[in-house]
């Protein structure tokens, strides 16, 4: 008995990385579908987020029948409690590489990204998808260490994004406003993925520990 | 023991109830300070936010307390991994009302949002505050009609999203990147505050009926 329950336990976290590794693929999918105008792809990342929602209904339904079945204490019940509160947020950030393909979407045959400020969006993304990506190996290596590095990322981020802003509302934007809109938006989304890649690595070390490392960024 | 344990149960919904009150007037100031461009008020959602932080992890410890003491089965486990759920989603609306005073008080002492889409932005504005409201109601009363109807009130949100976009869209618009930027992001916060005062809603249908309304707008 105790046997399949710790083996249920491992299972939900073999869950979450391979959650995690869909919308590792979603955002990066995303990102082309943005960066290349190409709707077919946008229309992917759209169609298959009902595969990350589904499994994270499968995973809230195991944590469930595990809290109600085992009933257990202490470090495994937080484990389970922080099981799913991560499955939400990578949900979340799921739904967020969506938004970012709908702007893509929305701009077909253009892109809606103007040149100038692509170098600053790109690396954006570059540094959400290598969050998103380090995050699945903090879930299934239970990695202390890279956990809290990946909290520095996130101050670049934030850095890039207050650049984006410079960028376009600058004296040199000759965009107008629709583009900006677009950009603004799109480093929202972007930077609320690195928020919750941040916050997950936050946990993952709180179930480990017992301690939170500092105020998770949520 | 029981009676204890039940009445533990009833005490975090009023501990919701009383999050979500303290959001309503985060949300209402807020709003009051982007109107006016009132930097104390706008400083006073900021800095008053730490409390409604507090008050989450107050709700969590009694709730992972009642899991690793009572061990609660069927409804009762329902309601409290519910009750995890919906005290991260009134956070996430503090915060989100926070955004709103930031972008106030960085507009100060000018007003971020011009005379003509005033009345788009003050009717967005109106419509998270009354979801608000009535969610907090729901909450007390665990009231799945009013509940239900709360659904509606996110597609006049969504309609007022989509007139926001045309009116800064539009050959009219003469406020600038800047202007515009600002209220793209705040539609974007009164609308996610709308879909979690939904999302939360919809767990407290299923925590009374034991059955999801439809997919949870999350």
């Amino acid at each position: 008995m105790r046997d399949a329950y710790i083996e249920e336990l491992d299972s939900i976290f073999d869950d979450l990385a391979g959650i995690c590794r869909r919308v590792e693929i979603s955002v990066s999918l995303a990102t082309e579908a943005l960066m290349t105008g190409n709707a077919a792809i946008a229309e992917r990342v759209i169609s298959e987020d009902i595969e990350i929602d589904n499994a994270r209904e499968r995973v809230e339904e195991t944590a469930f029948n595990l809290l109600l079945l085992q009933q257990p204490v202490a470090g495994d019940l937080r484990t389970v409690v922080a099981a799913l509160r991560m499955v939400s947020e990578l949900e979340r950030m799921g739904d967020l590489s969506v938004h970012v393909a709908k702007v893509a979407r929305l701009r077909v045959p253009d892109v809606a990204v103007p040149d100038e400020i692509r170098p600053t969006i790109a690396q954006m993304a570059a540094v959400a998808e290598d969050m998103v990506s380090r995050v699945s190996s903090v879930i299934v290596g239970r990695d202390v260490e890279a956990a809290i590095a990946l909290g520095k990322d996130d101050e670049e981020m934030d850095g890039l994004r207050r650049q984006s802003f410079a960028e376009l509302l600058s004296d040199d934007w000759t965009h107008g406003v629709e583009a900006a809109v677009d950009v603004a938006l799109l480093g929202r989304y972007y930077e609320r993925i690195a928020d919750h890649a941040v916050s997950i690595a936050n946990r993952i070390v709180f179930v480990v520990t017992g301690h939170k490392p500092r105020a998770v960024g949520e």
